[in-house]
């Protein structure tokens, strides 16, 4: 019992100066989502198994975080059973609940559910932490936040150019320098058609992005050894070489994939989400980025990703739309479009970049020093006027040592420190210390609040 | 699969108008903690079998979530012990993680964990979920929040001062009328030890506690009934009867307990936090409540509890001083203090009576009708010029007809539609509509703002 206590591996305890961070990150995200009318959402941690199982594939059952039945556990299985120790085909006996896995399912299982309650489009927000039972590694872990916004029941694609609006608006007022990149899911389906290698679309976007790496001899080598033909090689050219700005590639993958009926689909959505975002000046670029191949297995139009400027980091946003996302749980034809901000990344990016402004990370703005019950008394109500002004004030609650109470101060980084002796409660006056420059000045109640909420 | 999706007995989803409801508690408690000093921490949502069991008595060991092992949770289990079907037994071995059942064991573990980097005394708050396999029923779920907040490491009844401050700041923010009850556990203790009963005292003030209902002969065969003998029921007249003021109160309990040592140190102690809060202008009245016996298992001090006074419902807030809250993690020696605010009760409350403000709840506040593409790019920079000036904007997505449009603003509850045709665009002005009074006015997009921001 007395040995020091642990935390779970892959979790994370959060202290005050994290946790100020983290809600600056999140209040600035909630904020746009909110001035772009997506409203907030919060599911429970447990879902039903039977909601959870089979929509991550084989490899995401496994990682689910499965909740031990309460009582009789055992009550549902025979000695045969037992004693097979099939772990993985007994554990929806042993468990019906598990931990969320991620926000989209939640998210559709509580469209379904509240269907009669909802008034479509339906823009919503989610904030909250999901579990997976990964292997632990730097940057990655077994509770982990999302923030997902997503609208469903719209198949407008002015919602997609709402999302990259968003993205744009939360990267600049973190002041983080970013580019958006789009990709559309029919333009990959129109070049796989086109050469007649629709299972073959990863490796072929995976080797294109190594062109500046490789070089165009290093790709199309790349490309012979993945297993696609020398004529199909042939017909990528034009892609594999495709520079320019948005526009002129819009221009040359319209020539390309001039037989795709859905390729040309893709160019056409593409197209509009670049225009109308032309005309918005958004801060960030956005660049048309045909290697973008994220989810692949879900999304089915327009694909973003979010990488950081500054900052060596994978992507830090991305999302996509997807048709059909209640079909799941029996209730088809609902299209959606979502975007989720990776915290964790953001964190990383911007503490690497010192961009957290300090009112973001202050906390108590002044600490009264405690010389005695006398004293104490004689601070409260002065405590008070000054938590009245709103302003972020404590007594140190014992009248220790000077030294240990300034010391108190300086881990918290309290700026400004109140002493009250003898003296002052004399002459109705305050001294305070300036704990940046040192400076002592004394001061009434009155002063002392103007002198810090300006 | 296609059946309708359900979602874990006793979790609750949260919708919009919950969710805004719930932030304007939880935003409002999170600014009067951090007035008073008080820094966030969160702690994961899975901690440690190790951590969690025995902490909470057997009762508590049975009602905690269990996480059931990765991979193969059979590999330490003989045939015996499988066959031997004991489910209590055993889940220690299919488990080694659960969902914390409270904030204040992880923050215990927390403080040993950390206490390195904590500068002491450590004023922290905690708002997160916790977990319970209760059988659920009105009001009470296996998931919800609690809003804790404690200073540990100092001994200083200022700390209690400062808290029964807090509840009463907070309350008076809500607009709700509250008594802060208030008791102490070394006068319970002194009660006890005049009688000879130290066993009997929760039967004692559950007793007292009915006076208003059963009358004193009531409360006395009651006490009887509980194998009181006669001489004590007779000592504890003067404390069944104790009426009047705080002070008058004080008065009479400090010449019954003239004989405890306990007892005198509880009447000081209260003495002392309720003449330093008489200074300092509460809102509301704090009551001394001898009948207050909440968590007596672990309280050792003050015991706070608060009553909404126009709203029938249980406490809405508790707590109290405790010694040694890191002793059970081998860090013996630090006395803590702390409340918990019950966030589920509050938002019965609030609602019961109608205390939310508007602002609070109010999500986008216009809604731009879609007439058409023309009509939605003209739209979007007009758009992009409100949210600039804070105004949460939206564009309905699709361009389907007028009803529908209409209908998502009053279902949404958004105050004002503007309508760009052919007209405004024509004559650069919008028309904006007024969905409270219906009126209809033509303005530019800065008068618009001026409008709404005010």
């Amino acid at each position: 019992m007395a040995q020091k206590p642990s935390i779970p591996k892959g979790t994370r305890d959060f202290s005050p100066l994290e946790m100020a961070k983290r809600n600056y990150i999140f209040n600035t995200i909630r904020e746009v989502y909110a001035l772009y009318g997506f409203q907030q959402i919060e599911t429970p941690a447990m879902e039903n198994l039977s909601t959870l199982m089979g929509k991550y594939g084989e490899e995401g059952d496994k990682l689910l975080f499965k909740i031990q039945n309460s009582g009789d556990y055992f009550k549902e299985l025979t000695d045969e059973e037992l004693l097979s120790r099939n772990a993985a085909k007994l554990a929806s006996k042993f468990c019906e609940k598990g931990l969320r896995y991620d926000l989209t399912v939640p998210f559709a299982r509580y469209v379904v559910l509240h269907r009669e309650e909802l008034s479509l489009p339906f823009k919503r927000y989610q904030i909250q932490p999901v579990w997976r039972a990964d292997r632990p590694q730097k940057g990655r872990y077994r509770e982990f936040y999302q923030c997902d916004a997503d609208v469903v029941g719209s198949d407008s694609l002015l919602n997609e150019v709402e999302l990259m609006q968003i993205v744009d608006t939360v990267f600049s007022r973190f002041g983080v320098r970013v580019c958006i990149k789009i990709n559309n899911r029919k333009i990959l389906t129109g070049i796989a058609e086109l050469i007649g290698q629709a299972d073959k679309i990863v490796d072929i976007t995976v080797a294109i992005d190594k062109l500046d790496k490789i070089g165009i001899d290093g790709v199309n080598a790349e490309l012979a050894e993945d297993g696609i033909p020398a004529e199909a090689i042939e017909q990528l050219q034009p892609i594999i070489n495709l520079t320019g700005s948005n526009n002129e590639k819009l221009e040359t993958m319209r020539k390309v994939l001039a037989q795709s009926e859905t390729g040309l689909k893709g160019i056409e959505e593409t197209e509009f989400i670049l225009n109308t975002l032309a005309n918005l000046n958004l801060t960030n670029q956005v660049e048309l980025d045909l290697t973008l191949a994220r989810g692949l297995n879900y999304y089915t139009g327009a694909i973003f990703e979010v990488k950081a400027l500054d900052v060596e980091i994978g992507s830090i946003t991305g999302g996509g739309r997807y048709d059909n996302l209640t079909g799941i749980f029996g209730m088809p034809g609902l299209s959606g479009v979502g975007i989720s901000f990776g915290a964790d990344r953001i964190f990383d990016v911007l503490n690497q970049l010192d961009l957290y402004p300090s009112e973001a990370v202050n906390t108590t703005q002044v600490l009264f020093v405690n010389f005695g019950e006398a004293e104490a008394q004689y601070s409260l109500p002065v405590i008070a006027s000054l938590r009245k002004a709103g302003i972020r004030s404590e007594l140190y609650p014992d009248s220790t040592k000077m030294k240990k109470q300034m010391s108190y101060a300086n881990a918290k980084q309290i700026p400004f420190v109140v002493i009250i002796g003898e003296t002052e409660m004399q002459e109705g006056k305050l001294t305070v210390k300036n704990m940046v420059s040192g400076e002592q000045t004394s001061a009434t109640t009155d002063e002392l609040i103007k002198m810090i909420a300006g």
